[in-house]
């Protein structure tokens, strides 16, 4: 049995299902994977807990619920602890990182990401923000330490983009990525399709659902799915490109009659980011738009907030995954499962 | 860069296609993985080529190609050589398994593994026969000598169904795994879909198209996808069936009427294996069977000679797998992919 000492940044619905995790499946970590699962430090902006022995999860958890906040946890509370702070004092094997993602500047995450490589400690992240601003600073680092940055849960959750990529595709040369990977734009667009309804009124059902957010730009715009792209294209065919070298169009130009039309030709619309080699040793050319798919396409039946991934490759052909959850619970999942295999 | 050698037993289309993908594909084995696999021993039933520092491939595919034997390769041939002798003499890394699937006794296929294993060299099969016979006996010699016996290429090839439910669903408990795993039997019962017709009838167009063998019946009558299921639930769910733990039922008794009425309720008719936890800590119940799918299960869309599997977890909820390519390059990839993970 392997214990493995966590320390988990952002304390909100991911970080919290994550501890969850690691507290109810401990019972899998040590039959399937001998490992033990221990969570010494987590942190928001208030400061932090800390228990270099593990922190007691379920009672963490209820603490947290019950609107208290990781530094007022009993003699575990560290007011005004931050999160590099706890990286470099009490220290662990693996960085769970799961701050809010910040598009500006990447912060704080990139400095949590930096500091827990220069420990020499593996990262496993949600966080979209530094991984898009700052892939090649991150890459480099870890590489000069020897460290992994596993990034699953930051390229569409459970869905599992990467690990299909490289783990499932090895040895083929991958010729082009095509994801349906923002559900909130899927489930958008897919009332458009059923109901042959207005942009505005689909957006508004999907608000009223919770599916998209009071403030919808980074979904409709196309933007998460241009970053989720970014770390694709990345990771699967050792790009270091940035959301810049994206072109990217959103869906807020789709109209009824675009969808009409689509029908009539036997397409359906779908938000689309399309990674593609460019001949031979050329670059990776990155598109994110809406795009009339042939009903025979294996992304065409992806509907309502579902994701999915379609690679094409030489020698395999075309692999396709669809599914996974999407919620913090799905996120936390593939936060653990990024761990389990860094570890194994 | 790190050497394997490999030796090849079998060298019909799919070990032929595996000696040719390592050929085409050294470049991104060398610069993705920093691997070189070096082709020391090629065997079939009249004997081996062998050559300690590496045959050349394209030489000796040309030879074969044209009508030639391994045993008959030049200054390489060693006519009379088994599988066996190759494998205990030269000796390798690692043993690419493809003789043909025998599902009576599992030779050769049985003692070539086993040979290897006692050689201390990891096994990389496309052969079911023994797999499915002698599970036990293969993974607790495989444990004991600690090699690894990897078996993507003999359950549905270039479809990751094991990497997925292994690596991708990592610390999720899987629920549930179904999977059309057949490409004939999809492919004759998708005709009967389409075009009404008689199960009689669409085998015939099936074989006219050289999508099913002239004697189909372990297609047909369920037992292929009876084996890759067991295969899967003994790797995904730790179970260590055999083809006796399933309950089998092939598609010869489909009617044009049974199809019909599955349509009129908005269902499609699918061959489907089934894997399911019984209870917790209970044991694996097995199951193939045609079923009438709703249009909305992920596994509907999946027509013609398409594969597709789809697990069911407890925290990622459903992830659905498709496609790949069904052929001997295929197969060869999947051979090929897991060498690469073996050794990475």
């Amino acid at each position: 049995m392997r214990t493995v000492s966590v320390i988990v940044c952002g304390f909100g619905r991911v970080g919290r299902a994550f501890a969850d995790l690691v507290d109810s499946h401990a019972e899998v970590l040590a039959e399937r994977y001998e490992l033990h699962a221990q969570l010494v430090a987590a942190v928001d902006i208030g400061g932090a807990a800390v228990s270099p022995g593990g922190l007691p999860i379920p009672e963490l958890l209820a603490h947290v619920e019950s609107g208290g906040a990781p530094c007022s946890f009993g003699a575990h509370g560290r007011p005004g602890l931050s999160g590099v702070q706890a990286i470099e004092d009490p220290g662990a094997d693996v960085l769970v990182e799961t701050t809010p993602t910040n598009l500006d500047d990447g912060e704080p995450g990139r400095r949590h990401i930096l500091a827990a490589l220069g420990q020499g400690m593996e990262v496993v992240s949600a966080t979209k923000g530094p991984l898009v601003l700052y892939y090649r600073e991150i890459h480099d680092r870890a590489a000069e330490m020897g460290c992994g940055v596993h990034i699953s849960a930051a390229t569409a959750a459970a869905l599992p983009t990467l690990d299909v990529g490289r783990v499932c595709l090895a040895g083929a040369r991958v010729l082009s990525a095509e994801g349906i990977l923002n559900g909130t734009t899927n489930y958008i667009l897919t009332r458009m399709h059923t109901e042959g309804c207005e942009y505005g009124e689909a957006l508004e059902g999907a608000q009223a659902r919770g599916i998209a957010e009071t403030d919808p730009t980074l979904d409709v715009e196309g933007w998460d799915t241009a970053n989720k792209l970014v770390l694709i294209a990345n990771r699967v065919f050792g790009a270091s490109g940035g959301p810049g070298d994206v072109s990217v169009e959103g869906i807020t130009g789709v109209t009824p009659s675009d969808v009409a039309g689509a029908v009539s030709v036997g397409r359906v619309i779908k938000l689309l980011g399309t990674a593609k080699v460019a001949g031979k040793g050329g670059g990776v050319t990155l598109a994110v738009a809406p795009v009339g798919l042939e009903r025979s396409h294996p992304l065409a039946a992806v509907s309502g907030s579902e994701k999915a991934l379609s690679y094409l490759t030489d020698t395999m052909d075309r692999v396709t995954v669809m599914g996974g959850r999407s919620s913090p619970q799905g996120a936390a999942a593939a936060l653990l499962k990024d761990l389990i295999n860094a570890f194994v």
